[in-house]
């Protein structure tokens, strides 16, 4: 696959159709930033109204250019492009760059023209980038297929190792404008438009190949093909290729607004949000947040453990940094004795413990920080360390002292990552950074870069976890010839009967189709029981009056049958599928709550939380794709704050975790099974016996879909 | 008071002991700055060793200075400082700030220095700032008392309307820096040190008196008065002066590490914080976030509503913004009908209904932004609006046309606070700043702000509610007397007679003392009922098998008096109280929790929360300042998730929240008129019934101090 898109970031040869000698225009931008930024390869110009442009020869149709063509860039009005692209493939160009707008974002008629360049992509493999985009470009190559206003005046350089892929162009401007503001540079820069043939998942793919890049930074706005995002997001992961993200569009799900049982938990941006965690993808809320940690990914060493060092000027900026250290999930070990001892004889007003406070001695003495620094890091115990040095940025010979000593540090700590803070100007930043450290004007933002680095850390060991246990399960029973009989939603029954086939453990019970059957059942299960009316119609057995505890003996049990068939052949057409006898439990235990539902874009999801209304009040619910490993499945029960109660809370009895996990991971792979078929699964309650005494589905629903 | 810090904020006399003719020194700096930006008062000098400095006559002590002295500057080694302050005193020195470190900072040996610093001033009425204190300074007087290096190349200008008091002087410089290359100015400036004498509060009380100010900014790292500051807090409310505070110090508390009952949830930050919000202090949680609020209740008008507008000309930022507005508590109305036509008329391609997507077309249509923007806010149906121009900052042409439309959008609506949003350089952020509008570089910077302002006009409208009813409620009778017999800890039967004795509804119950009067009890109150042991040496009744429910008859009865009064009996240095009656409750009902506790700084503090584990497994819990009425009640329970469940969750019957409010006020009456008498006190759980049929506190436990 990547192959294939080398001919669109890596091409020797460029036909600009539409070009222009007019730089203003989106057709004569691109010529101009090729030539004037040094692009080695061919570039043909193409346009019927002119002979010339540039000095260069330009050619009436691109069936005119005398040799092959790895890249052309169309440049026309909507009307004009479907007989160029047509040309094109006649041409065998190999891929195609598509600014043109009026396609699917203008409504039918554009989506139309669009599906049509799709299939003539597909059968005569072409590439499609576009339409309605607004280019790429390749920095190593100086190869600009874009008519981006941002390097009118400037080659995006330095270069960068970030390869930065956005399906919206505006956004994705102004992300590169700020980030050059901040002498942060990428390798490679790709819009997606409205991806008739490659998609945010293709670029990534490109980019975990690229070997100019090291980080991949993605503006998203939503896959339409969730399975194809998760291998690229698992294949940068096994290529080391951290992926930092924005996605925009949390609000529009309303998860908050639509409050249906299990619907409330899973609209579809806390799917996504899932997605990003289960498979290590950085998520940044904030543009500052999307830079920070994209640059601090692609220049700082890995962070090998949470301990951080804090050096600072102010004590009050070392208390803060401190607070923020510990709420982003850091840690702040104390100095070992012998190092304050030492600090101490360098300058008896110091903070020595952590932070460690040079106070604002350190303008008197240049090599304080360095003294301080090198004799906290060489204890070994700091995996990070932040420096705040107020607004040393802003006086030159100031900052100088010190960025000296930070090199030297660099050079001798080369394994710890180190964040600078400091007001700076442009030309400070612009020092900082050639001497190849790593620095922000704003204390928390440099925490929420440590932060970012050690999330990165535990996603690589959560990732080994996960991967190496999603082989170990096989696949059971195929599922269809249980359901296939079976109406849009299944009753209770139905629905344990087929979680029992799986192996997991439902309540004693037996259906009742009469009195007497009923009766027979409660005796072999044991007085007291409970009675449950099943109807396929009708799903909240509750409201309805259909659920009776504590049925103590025959007669009851009749009375009961009679009176819950009555009931349901009363209501308007609800079957009678019998009445459910079921054991009454009694032994202590906690009700939990294991969910599935289906999202459109990443198929079943693995839902679990506490069981009643708690999971609603307080939406504390842990989420995966399934299927998930009984060990993933102990990660999703240990995000709960409910965690608290199972592992016996204040010196309660623990409950059966173990085999709550093992039920999770077991549903799981059944749901997974069945991708298409099934909608929505509540196992709800799930009794959670105390020690090891197992757990029972007490009640369950599936919808199919 | 605001009369005696005039001498030390406007002095018209200033005498600098310690002077030197060197600008590095401490001693030289304020009179460097004094003369080179023109303050129009008059300058001593001080200094044995020189005649003259800088063209002045330069006295030997500040006893030879032949005028009156509004303000004394001491610049001069620690041991010299006391020796120096007596002279002042007897010089009739109206208010002194002391440089000079070596003070409490250090221990115990500076500790009695500056207690006899304190002790002076208070007797001789002279007022000082410091010791070990950076100073203060006055930009409309040209006032500069302070050695700070961020006066070294540059005056404070422009001036602002933000007065600054910082308890780190290190902290102040870097926040002054930061908001100057932001083009933020401040009125005052004032570092408080170790506030021997004059504090915070002391300061903004001078602050809110101040014409100069308009908002108040506070970075604090503690208080030792927390009723003084509560009542400067009032204050500045009463005169609309908003305050906009940063405190550090969040993670040492550990109110999470410490997990005893409710200790857990009173952690001293988490009590700052209650008090910041219920008397309407802005709590900044980043210095980026500090500025900008200060600067947006300083320059923009007040919003009247939470309804946001949008104008962007990237889409993807649109949603961006979008989703942080929603998730910010701001609202996001759709475009009237009517407008979106109008505005469709102008450009097709424009997205219309809020975010207000012009489109990059901004950039060839020059009145675009304009007719966008009048359009929509000329509609009424907007309070605020946020505009993202994306990088046009960085470019003059673009940003000097657009910043004519916004200018004229401000004069056509005056009172919609409006947020630019755009990358900027130096120049830019200048001419921006000088037009008179308010910009951001970060889009979700710009919806803090306005969330910001939304909070400011919301605790405008709580603060007038909870203070109209602080009035309304009359103090009871005095518990003391209640007290007086009691030991360190009272049983649940003396908690609840105190409770009971301010009319907060308990359990029916009675204390027997023999098994006989136990029967006696149990007949009166009804079976079933429940025996409780009483010990006030035994806190935790459940853990010893104190609590034995469900009795049902005379003979249970007597047996379960004996064999609870052997288990207390048994125990080491218990004593037996006897045995508590207490009717067994059937009614259906939700458990809560309502406790005080005191906080060392602020007082008695009122909780209330889910009843048994849930308050410290989701760390659902609401707290205030005692006392509260009956209606700041009310928001305390809305605050809460589980008010969820109160209100009627899924069909469910509504409990009787009206009387768990009146419970909560009334309580909070008793504890806040015992401020030093009571520790801690338990009333958990409280049964709450369901319609108005009212709460009963069904176990309650008080801790003496």
């Amino acid at each position: 696959m990547q192959n294939e898109l080398k001919s669109i970031f890596e091409p020797e040869s460029i036909a600009i159709i539409g070009c222009s000698p007019d730089k203003k225009k989106i057709g004569g931008r691109p010529l101009d930033y090729l030539m004037k930024y040094g692009y080695l390869g061919s570039i043909y110009p193409v346009n019927p109204n002119y002979e010339i442009i540039e000095d260069m020869k330009c050619y009436e149709t691109i069936l005119h250019v005398p040799s092959d063509i790895d890249l052309a860039i169309i440049a026309l009005p909507q009307k004009l492009v479907l007989p160029t692209f047509l040309a094109c493939i006649k041409k065998s160009v190999k891929s195609v760059v598509i600014f043109s707008a009026g396609f699917s974002e203008i409504g039918e008629e554009g989506k139309k023209d669009q599906e049509k360049i799709t299939a003539l992509a597909k059968k005569h493999h072409i590439r499609v980038l576009g339409p309605n985009c607004l280019g790429l470009f390749n920095v190593s190559k100086r190869m600009y297929a874009t008519f981006s206003t941002i390097l009118e005046n400037e080659e995006p350089l330095p270069e960068g190792k970030i390869g930065f892929v956005s399906q919206s162009g505006a956004f994705g401007s102004h992300v590169f404008t700020l980030a050059r503001q901040h002498q942060i540079g990428f390798s490679k820069f790709v819009a997606t438009g409205n991806e008739s043939d490659i998609d945010v998942a293709d670029c990534i793919e490109y980019l975990i190949h690229d070997e100019k890049t090291s980080v991949i930074a993605c503006y998203l706005e939503g896959a339409k093909d969730g399975n194809k995002l998760i291998n690229m997001f698992k294949l940068a992961a096994q290529k080391k290729k951290p992926i930092v993200l924005l996605k925009v569009g949390r609000s529009d799900v309303g998860m908050h607004a639509a409050m249906s049982h299990t619907g409330s938990m899973v609209g579809s941006d806390s799917v996504y949000d899932t997605i990003f965690k289960q498979y290590g993808v950085y998520r940044a809320e904030t543009i500052d947040e999307f830079i920070d940690v994209a640059n601090a990914y692609a220049e700082l060493p890995r962070m090998k453990g949470d301990r951080v060092a804090i050096f600072t000027v102010s004590g009050g900026v070392g208390i803060m940094l401190s607070d923020q250290v510990i709420e982003n999930g850091l840690t702040l070990p104390e100095t070992p004795q012998d190092v304050q001892n030492h600090l101490k004889s360098i300058i008896p007003i110091a903070g020595v413990k952590n932070p460690l406070d040079t106070t604002a001695q350190v303008s008197y003495m240049p090599t304080l920080l360095e003294d301080f620094m090198k004799a906290v890091l060489k204890s070994r115990q700091y995996d990070a360390a932040i420096v705040f040095l107020g607004f040393s940025g802003l006086k030159p010979d100031s900052l100088s002292t010190k960025l000296t000593s930070l090199i030297h540090i660099k050079q001798q700590f080369p394994d710890i990552p180190c964040v600078i803070v400091t007001l700076s100007n442009p030309e400070a930043k612009k020092i900082i950074h050639d001497s190849g450290l790593v620095s922000n004007e704003d204390p928390t933002r440099a925490v929420k870069i440590l932060s970012a680095m050690n999330e990165l850390r535990k996603s690589k060991i959560h990732l080994e976890k996960a991967c190496a246990n999603e082989e170990m399960e096989v696949p059971l029973v195929q599922i269809n010839q249980l359901m296939s009989n079976h109406r849009k939603a299944l009753t209770e029954f139905q629905s344990k009967e087929i979680v029992r086939n799986y192996k997991i453990p439902i309540t004693v019970e037996k259906l009742a189709l009469t009195p007497t059957e009923a009766v027979e059942w409660a005796n072999s299960i044991g007085y007291p029981v409970v009675l449950k009316g099943m109807s396929p119609q009708i799903l909240h057995k509750t409201e309805k009056g259909l659920v009776q505890l504590n049925i103590n003996n025959d007669q009851e049990v009749k009375d009961v049958f009679n009176q819950l068939k009555t009931i349901i052949v009363n209501e308007e057409e609800a079957a009678f599928d019998g009445v459910l006898i079921q054991e009454m439990i009694k032994d202590h235990s906690i009700e939990m709550y294991v969910g599935a539902k289906r999202d459109p874009i990443f198929g079943q999801m693995i839902l679990v939380g506490l069981g009643g209304i708690f999971i609603e009040v307080f939406k504390d619910v842990s989420m995966r794709k399934a299927p998930v490993s009984p060990m993933v499945a102990k990660e999703m029960v240990e995000e709960l704050k409910a965690s608290m109660i199972l592992k016996g809370f204040r010196g309660k009895t623990r409950y059966d975790i173990d085999s709550l996990c093992n039920l999770i991971s077991q549903f799981s792979f059944v749901i997974s099974m069945q991708e298409e078929l099934l909608e929505e699964v509540d196992l709800n309650p799930i009794m959670v016996f105390e020690g090891s005494k197992g757990v029972k589905v007490a009640d369950a629903l599936m919808k199919l879909s």
